[in-house]
């Protein structure tokens, strides 16, 4: 074991800490029975020690034994995702954290939507929103909660979202319907302005802040005049639906309200899509930003796009930014992208934003020190930790604990820097009176401002326990996915530095950001697009996981993707040598091999020196294998 | 025990079943331990026994092993969900084939939004989903599979309805913009109708079935003209979004596209509500449907409410009928609905029929025999079996293992009748080819066609478990459901047969459909709507978990809702003597008690005659307490 504790942390790869696990599992098992017996027990058993010998029960129980056999042997073509050897999707050994939390949780089966349905878990996923709030900077008070996972959490968002850009409208339209009289909006620098007196173009640019103030007037507002409420409640967008707020709108404002987009880089994940399908947007109202040869978003010209859009009048709903792309693993330059926005926010372009941190959340935990500061100076290059430390200056998080938390699916989460966000997504606003029972940000539903009706509390419990055990700091998870950076580096350079005798190549096709290598190999004297990608198609179908093949006949498992030649094009310009380029740059599909090197143990197996040579005579022998059969593909196409 | 076999599928009331459960878990996690001891054992161990005596590993398990009494500690607060004498919200007892399948495949930490990173569970989830689809008499190719629960099916159901609805008048448009030449649309009984021909209204009112198949001949055409699969894909509504849709659909057609509702029962779950928020069709869109004194949608009544919408031009965009509403169990009678769908589908008036069975699906069971066929006779009730027999004339349904499959959280499901359906929702059609590797159905990844990304596989492993050892048909679900109803109707009598000296009365406001009894207490000489609600809600107080308030020292546990009196005033004027009657009938909401009966072992606590007295009992002695309470509370109001 090395200087850190992660030997304690996970089973392990030759489940070495079984002992320990099994011991906990029971303890929590038996914790949970014996609190049974202590309901009541004067109810005695409805299960006799005499019904446990009848035929009825011995056949049940042997049908339950023989059944989960079955299921045990089905589950050995499982992927093995422990194994430092597993180097393809985002999946790892998980912690015993989280697998002791949620067993022992899972007995209770509370369901987190309620306190009712959930008087402790409820608390516990709270808690946990409260430290991933924390971890990136967000407060005064904020709102963070699981999801199922990164895709729901992100719908959330721009849900959220959506319904505060057609806030400002609404209030509008409510105004002018009932004769308000002046309601004054405050836009910082731009002055204070009366609502009626905007534009349809003023009113969809008005600050995140801005925005949730004037919901608050309005809450002030309802207190006096009883007609607020219910108009109000009546011609949001989440009521209308977006072809009725938009009718509304052009009828009682006398203009029609330009339709909003949302910009996103163009490795846009493909969750991004269906948010947009789902919510009634629209996919094609999501406009790709260009990337740089880092595969981030290149800043330049994401500045000419909203130069473009202002020109236009087309409003920005949101920039989704991403810490940590799911085909590249790159960080955008959150720190840059927000400059930007400063900027264009003092010319009445006014944007939300939201960082899609799925992946990346959690290595926010490299750059910060145990008393939650940001830390001076970091190892892992100068330009991703400005990225992370401008997460404060973001407005809302998808940060997934069952990726970089190494926890089990399903907990994703969402946090918003400003609580009040949650309030736009209620069906029914408070504007009356608050329930006496509810506190603000009480526990007591929240079902009614998230996208899932039920939801285990069992996976609060999880990662409630994984952050107990492995701080979010420097300490713990920071030093815990420092390591894992570290390696996916080393890895690169280890691919870089490949040397074969019957010419073979292998080309890293990233500088990892976080811990994602992706790399191509290359067969001597390829000829075209085609073939390349034929080759490394037959390549990546020799390491992954097939239910067909048994699991203990693979030495390495990858994973694949694809880079598009034109969105690509920056970073693969940058990393092909000329006559490599020429073949790929036609514009087509880049079938590319990618390795996430996320299992903690690989940092230990590097210390022996062998593991990723190991890796490179095992390619070193599939590409022979590959090469016949690529070619046989390619030509048949 | 009683001849069946519900002992042995629960860890019981006292735990009875524990050590078989200790035995079952602890195999599993062995059962995996040395899975991962056979891959590469010449790897050796990564954590020594020496690095298990360092200093820093043994502060490390210190830390879990003290955390972990923490959190053990804490969940003792939860709801004791597993007792007969939990009846509140819908929970129970789960079954031990739940629990030890969840966690043996949670060793392996399947996802389940692919083959690739879940070869095993992913097979379990669509087998899963083909028995929800047998059960139920879907088919010949239906699609099913597991959500986080019955809101994000629900959100998917309707999702996949919009894009049904608005794929006719898509591909009027293309057809219109690329002069496609006649496309012919199949409306059986009304013939055969050219599409460009027809009216925003008759686009609207495609049929289920011709829309599917449009869209297959859509299919088929593309494979010959190159221009229709990108020209389709760019004008479907979830790439031009709600409002571009119509704005489009006018532009081209030369006519406005009328916006379609979504009909429902008046007591519909705050999930659709949330759904057609998010969709961007807005709430506004939602039609509540009247009840009947069952609680029922009114059949009469929604006869009435088609021809208003008929002869207003408004399309359907579908119907939710609900097969166990969340506040009063009652099941819509889907086989008089159906009738009337057929009905008006020959007068050009047609819609979808989604069926929220969240709660309700599993008690198909009910009525199926072990050959799958259904039941000649039932002891439930002709009218509620008439309405489950009509399930396979319906087009889906959402149905929550976590509910009565009594499986863990997170399991709910939505099943289509078509599997088409699902093609709808995917990013890109595949107009052009289908990729070799994907066979129709195949499982490679199916998240292009959910709302979710990443989803537990040890939840698929836990229900196909389930349904292993407890058929879907009267020998295990349906005798284990139908136990349950029995008591429920038990409960209800023992309510209604109530005899207080001091004259309080138990008055039960339902006739079980299922498992629900709703039901108020009356205090002498009750003479407000205010006094009568603080009675029951102080009476409800003392039923209620409490994080403050210890377990152990509540007899039962119920919850409560709210009945609107005047949806809600077919079935309460039926059941409240006229005195009471005109105390409610103001219009205002009343407070109700409900209870979910859903525990197996009350059955068995029946059978000692005692169990219902108990209850009684404590609720004779906790409303004299909860008397003089009400009673200032509503005079304080």
């Amino acid at each position: 074991m090395t200087q850190h504790h992660f030997g304690s942390l996970f089973l392990g790869p030759a489940a070495e800490n079984a002992d320990l696990v099994e011991r906990f599992v029971v303890e929590a098992l038996r914790d949970h029975v014996f609190w049974r017996r202590n309901f009541h027990p004067e109810d005695g058993t409805f299960i006799t020690e005499r019904d446990k010998r009848s035929e009825a029960y011995e056949t049940a129980t042997s049908t339950m034994r023989q059944e989960l056999y079955q299921l045990l042997s089905r589950l050995k073509h499982g992927a093995p995702f422990f194994s430092p050897r597993y180097i393809g999707h985002m999946a790892s050994d998980t912690m015993i954290a989280s697998l002791v939390g949620y067993f022992a949780a899972m007995l209770y089966n509370p369901n987190n939507i309620s306190e009712e349905a959930a008087p402790v878990t409820m608390e516990l996923e709270l808690e946990v929103g409260a430290q991933l709030a924390e971890l990136v900077g967000y407060g005064p008070a904020p709102w963070g909660h699981l999801t199922s996972g990164g895709s729901v959490a992100n719908l959330e968002a721009l849900w959220a979202v959506r319904a505060l850009k057609y806030f400002a409208p609404a209030v509008a339209i409510v105004a002018r319907e009932l004769e308000l009289g002046p309601v004054w909006v405050d836009l910082g620098a731009r002055g204070r302005v009366e609502l009626t007196s905007m534009s349809a173009w003023a009113l969809m640019n008005v600050p995140v802040e801005a925005a949730l103030d004037l919901r608050d007037a309005m809450l002030r507002l309802a207190a006096v005049d009883p007609r607020l409420a219910p108009a109000l409640d009546a011609v949001i967008v989440g009521q209308l639906g977006v072809l009725g707020f938009h009718r509304r709108f052009e009828r009682v404002c006398g203009e029609p309200l330009p339709e909003p987009v949302v910009l996103l880089p163009s490795t846009k994940h493909y969750s991004w899509v269906k948010v947009a399908n789902i919510l009634g947007l629209g996919a094609g109202q999501l406009v790709e930003l260009p990337l740089d040869a880092q595969y981030r978003i290149d800043v330049t010209r994401f500045e000419a796009v909203l130069h473009e859009l202002d020109a236009a009048r087309v409003p920005v709903m949101a920039l989704v930014a991403v810490l940590g792309a799911t085909e590249t693993g790159s960080v955008d330059r959150l720190d840059r992208l927000m400059a930007v926005r400063a900027q264009f926010e003092g010319r009445g372009l006014s944007f939300y934003t939201h960082v899609d941190g799925a992946y990346g959340g959690y290595a926010t935990a490299m750059f910060k020190d145990p008393q939650g500061r940001w830390v001076g100076w970091s190892p892992y290059g100068s330009e991703v930790a400005a990225s992370f430390k401008a997460l404060p200056a973001t407005d809302s998080l998808t940060v997934d604990p069952h990726k970089l938390g190494y926890t089990h699916y399903p907990a994703g989460a969402i946090v918003f820097k400003d609580q009040r966000m949650r309030e736009l997504l209620a069906a029914a606003a408070p504007y009356v009176f608050i329930d006496a029972d509810e506190e603000p940000g009480g526990t007591h539903a929240i079902g009614q401002y998230i996208v899932e009706g039920s939801k285990p509390g069992a996976a609060a419990a999880a990662v409630w326990l994984c952050h107990r055990v492995n701080p979010l700091d420097v300490t713990g998870y920071g030093a815990l996915i420092g390591a894992t950076v570290t390696s996916a580096r080393a890895l690169k350079e280890a691919l870089a530095g490949f040397d074969s005798p019957e010419g073979f190549r292998l080309i890293p096709l990233n500088d990892p950001d976080l811990n994602l290598v992706n790399f191509i190999a290359v067969p001597p004297g390829v000829t075209s697009l085609a073939e390349l990608n034929a080759f490394n198609e037959a390549l990546f179908r020799r390491f992954a996981t097939n239910p067909e093949r048994v699991v203990f006949t693979y030495d390495f498992l990858l994973s694949k993707t694809e880079f598009d030649a034109e969105k690509h094009q920056a970073g693969l310009q940058a990393r092909l040598d000329p006559a490599l380029w020429a073949l790929v740059a036609g514009g087509g599909r880049l079938t590319v091999l990618r390795s996430t090197v996320m299992n903690p143990f690989i940092a230990q197996a590097l210390e022996s020196g062998h593991f990723f040579q190991a890796l490179l005579k095992a390619l070193a022998v599939e590409m022979r294998a590959a090469a016949p059969e690529a070619t046989r593909t390619a030509v048949g196409r």
